[in-house]
C-alpha cells in the first residue's frame, strides 16, 4: 500500500492519505492476530489447512478492496469488494469506467493486487493444495513424494525458485513493454497484471490503447502464454539433477490447443471477414491466448467474429492453463487426466478384467484421483448452475447471467454479450450481481473444493 | 406401416403406396438379413452387444425415414433423415412446417416412430444396457444380481410386463385426451407422443392448438411424468414379492425437483408477468415436466419469460427424466450417483483413511461405477462442445448452435433462441447442420458411450 500512497503523493493525489491509513489499520490488524496466535502451538491437519486457505484470501480481498472503498471512487460496498475480490484472484472483472483517467495510486493498487494475489496462488497450487489433496494438483506431489527424504529441504528451494522466476518474468515483460513504447507505469501495470494472467489495465480500451504498436500484442501474448505454464518448470531449469522430469504432459497439450485454435480461427477471420492473415493470426492468437490463460485483455470486441469464434472463446474460458500457474478455469492436467480416464473406462467395458494402468508424467496413477477430478468438475458444474441462476435471478439476461458465471468461476474477467463483454464491463450488473460474482470469482480462485467443504456438516463435526 | 398406409388410403391420400412400398422394402430387407444370419451361432460379447444397438437403431432410422423422402412432402435426404432419427430416439424436434395441414398417413407415421422407438429404448436400457455396463443403468442389474438364479426366467416376465404398462398407459393417456376433448385421431397421436416423450404433435402451435381446454395440459403432465419413471416400477407394482424394493431414490428426487422448480417458476410468472397462481403454475409445471422429461411439448413461447425461466429450461434440458424410461438427458440416477460420490470425496478430503460406503438403492455402489459415471459425463460435455462447435461452423448464431445440440444431445426437441426455439423448428437450419444435429440425437439416445465406442481402435481390434 505504500508503493500507491508514494505513486499518489508524487502525483499530488490527496487519496494518498487512504492508502496510509490503510496501510496503518492493516499492520494493526496483523499486529492483533500475531498477539492473539503468539505461542499457540497447533497441529496441522486439513481442516486446518482448508480454514486457513479460505481466511487468507478473504483477509486479502478484504485488505485489498479497503483503500478502493475508502478513495474518492463512488463505489458501493459491493462494487468495492468485487474489484478487491478480482484483483486478487487475478480474473480482471472491473466495475470502473474511466480508467484512462484515475488516479494513479489506484491503477498501481489494482496491479498490485493482481500481482500478488498470482504469486500468492502459484504457492498455494504448489506447497499448500497438495497436501489437502484438492483436484489434480496432488500430481507435483507424488512427483516427489518418491524421493520423500529430500522433499522438506527442498521445499524452501522450490518456494525461492518460484518467487525468482515470477519476478524475472515480471521484469522482463516489463523492459519488453517500456521498448515498444509503453509509458513506464503502464509497462509496470501491464507487466504485472500480464504475468498474473489478470487483465486488469490501466485503459478502458484495454490492450486495444496500444493499437498503433502490433508489437504490444505480441509480447503480451508471449508473457501470457509464459505465465500461464506450471511455474514448477522454471524451477526446473535451474535445477539440474531434476530436468529429466521437464516433460509435464500438460505443457505440450496446452501449447498444441493454442497453436490449433488459433490458426483455425485465424483462417476464420480471413475468409468470413476478409482480414490479411498475417493481421487475423496475431489477432486470433492474442485474443484467444487472453481467454484461455484466463487473463482477459481485450484489443477488439471479438464478440462480432461471429458464432465460430465465439464458440472457442467460451470453450476456452471453460479449459484455463497448467496447474501450477496464476491462471484459472478447469485446467490442462485435469483435461488430460478426464482424457486418459476415459479411454482406460472405455477399454474396460470391452473387457472388463483388463488391468490398464493410468500414467502422468511418467507416474501411475490411482482410481482415487478420478474421483477427485470428478469431484472437481461437479462442483465446477454445480457452481455455475447456481452461480448462473442467481444473477438471472437479480434481473441480468441469460447470456449475461451464464456467461458472467462462467467468466466469474473461470477467473477470465470478460463474459459474453453487450453487457459484460470485452467492451463493456461490470458496472451496470446492480450490487447483489456483484456480490454473486465475487462469490464466484473467490470460490473459483480456491479450486471450488476448498471453500465448499466449509460448508459440510462434516467439515464442523468434532 | 400398414397403419398409416390404411389411415392414407381411408383419407383418399396417395402417399399409402409408399407406405406400402416401404413396407415391401422392409419385409425384403429383413427376409435378406434371416437368410444371412440363418445358423449362424455366434457367442455373446460386449462387441457384439454394442455392434448390435448401433446397427438396430439405424436401421430403425433409415426404414424410419424411408416413406417420409419417398413421399409427397419435398424433404431433401437429410430433412427425412433427421425427422426419422428424430422420431427414433424420440426427440419430436422437426424441420416439417404446416402440419395441421399434413396427410395423416405422415402424421401417424411419425407418432408411430416415436412410440416404436421409446419402447425400443426402455428394452435396451434395462434388458441390454446393463450387461454392457453402460453409465449408471448397471443398477438394475445389480439389483437383480443378487438373486441370480432367478434373474434368466424373470427376463420374459419383467419384458412382458414393461410392455403391458406401456400398452397401458398409453392407452390411458388417449382415453383422457379423448374424454377432454381431441378427436380420436389426435387424442391417438398425442398418447403415442407423450408415453414415448417424444413431443411430435400433429399440429404446429403443438398443444397451444387445445389452448381453450386447459385440461389438456394437466393431462399431458401427468402423463409425462408416469412416461419418465423408470419403467420396471410398474413391473414391481404387479410383482408382489418385490414391493419391498420400490423405493428407487430416481423417483422421489425427481417428483421434488419437478415440484420445486414449477413452485418457483409459478412464483416468478406471478411476479414478474401478473399471470393469476392457478395459471402460472399449470403453464410452469407443464412446460418444466415437458422440458425435464426432454418430450418439449410447448403450449406458449416460453422463452418469453424472463432469464430465471430461462435459465430453469436450460438446465432441465440437460438433467433429464430418470433412467429405465424413455426420457433422455444425464438421468436423475446418474446424479444421484454424483452427488453422493461428491460428498463422499469431500468427507475423505478430511479424514483421507476413512472408508465410506455409497449406496443407491439398498445397494452399495463400488468406486467403478463413479468412473462409468464420469465416462459418460466427459463424453456427455465433449460431444456437447465438439456439437455445438460443428453447428456453429454451419453458420448457425452461438445460442442455436449451443442449445440445439443440447436439445439433440438430451432428446428434447426445442431449443434456445427464435429460430430452433419452441415458437420455431428446425426447417431453416441447413443440411449439414441436420447431419449434425441426427448424429447428436442418435448418440444421446444410445447413451452416447455405445456409439463412440465404435470409433475406438481398441474396439475394432482382434
Amino acid at each position: 500500500m505504500l508503493l500507491p500512497a508514494l505513486a499518489d503523493l508524487r502525483a499530488g493525489n490527496s487519496d494518498w492519505v487512504v492508502f496510509i491509513r490503510s496501510a496503518a489499520t492493516t499492520i494493526a490488524f496483523a499486529t492483533l492476530i500475531l498477539l492473539a496466535t503468539n505461542g499457540a502451538n497447533c497441529r496441522f491437519s486439513a481442516r486446518l489447512g482448508f480454514l486457513l486457505t479460505v481466511c487468507l484470501w478473504v483477509t486479502g480481498c478484504v485488505l485489498g478492496a479497503m483503500p478502493l472503498y475508502f478513495s474518492r471512487l463512488p463505489l458501493s460496498l459491493a462494487a468495492a469488494i468485487f474489484e478487491g475480490v478480482s484483483g486478487i484472484t487475478t480474473t480482471g472483472a472491473t466495475v470502473l469506467t474511466g480508467l484512462d483517467r484515475l488516479p494513479r495510486g489506484i491503477l498501481l493498487w489494482r496491479s498490485l493486487l493482481c500481482w500478488i494475489g498470482g504469486i500468492g496462488f502459484i504457492a498455494l497450487a504448489l506447497l499448500l493444495l497438495p497436501s489437502l489433496r484438492v483436484g489434480g494438483i496432488q500430481l507435483f506431489n507424488m512427483e516427489s513424494s518418491d524421493r520423500a527424504e529430500k522433499v522438506l529441504p527442498r521445499v524452501n528451494q522450490i518456494a525461492n525458485g518460484i518467487i525468482i522466476a515470477y519476478l524475472g518474468l515480471t521484469l522482463l515483460c516489463m523492459l519488453s513493454y517500456f521498448a515498444v513504447g509503453m509509458t513506464m507505469f503502464d509497462a509496470v501495470n501491464h507487466a504485472m497484471t500480464t504475468i498474473a494472467t489478470a487483465g486488469f489495465s490501466t485503459h478502458d480500451a484495454s490492450l486495444g490503447y496500444f493499437s498503433k504498436t502490433p508489437s504490444v500484442l505480441v509480447i503480451a501474448t508471449i508473457f501470457m502464454l509464459l505465465a500461464s505454464l506450471p511455474f514448477i518448470l522454471y524451477v526446473k531449469l535451474v535445477l539440474p539433477e531434476r530436468s529429466r522430469r521437464l516433460a509435464d504432459p500438460q505443457v505440450v497439450v496446452f501449447l498444441v490447443i493454442v497453436l490449433v485454435a488459433s490458426f483455425a480461427l485465424a483462417i476464420w477471420l480471413r475468409f468470413q471477414f476478409g482480414f490479411s492473415f498475417h493481421h487475423a493470426f496475431l489477432d486470433a492468437i492474442f485474443h484467444f491466448v487472453s481467454v484461455i490463460t484466463t487473463t482477459g485483455y481485450a484489443a477488439e470486441d471479438y464478440l462480432l467474429w461471429g458464432p465460430f469464434a465465439i464458440g472457442l472463446f467460451f470453450i476456452a474460458s471453460f479449459i484455463g492453463g497448467c496447474a501450477g500457474s496464476t491462471s484459472g478455469g478447469i485446467k490442462i492436467n485435469r483435461l488430460i487426466i478426464l482424457w486418459r480416464f476415459t479411454r482406460v473406462a472405455m477399454t474396460r467395458l470391452l473387457s472388463p478384467n483388463t488391468v490398464v494402468k493410468v500414467r502422468y508424467g511418467g507416474t501411475d496413477i490411482s482410481g482415487d484421483l478420478a474421483q477427485t477430478v470428478l469431484l472437481f468438475l461437479s462442483l465446477y458444474m454445480a457452481s455455475l448452475v447456481i452461480g448462473a441462476m442467481l444473477l438471472s435471478f437479480t434481473g441480468l439476461d441469460f447470456v449475461s447471467a451464464f456467461t458472467g458465471a462462467l467468466t466469474a468461476l473461470s477467473n477470465v474477467g470478460p463474459g459474453f454479450g453487450d453487457r459484460i463483454g470485452p467492451d463493456g464491463n461490470f458496472s451496470t450488473v446492480g450490487d447483489a450481481a456483484l456480490w454473486i460474482l465475487s462469490a464466484l470469482m473467490f470460490a473459483g480462485r480456491l479450486e471450488i473444493v476448498t471453500v465448499i467443504i466449509l460448508f459440510t456438516p462434516a467439515f464442523w463435526r468434532k
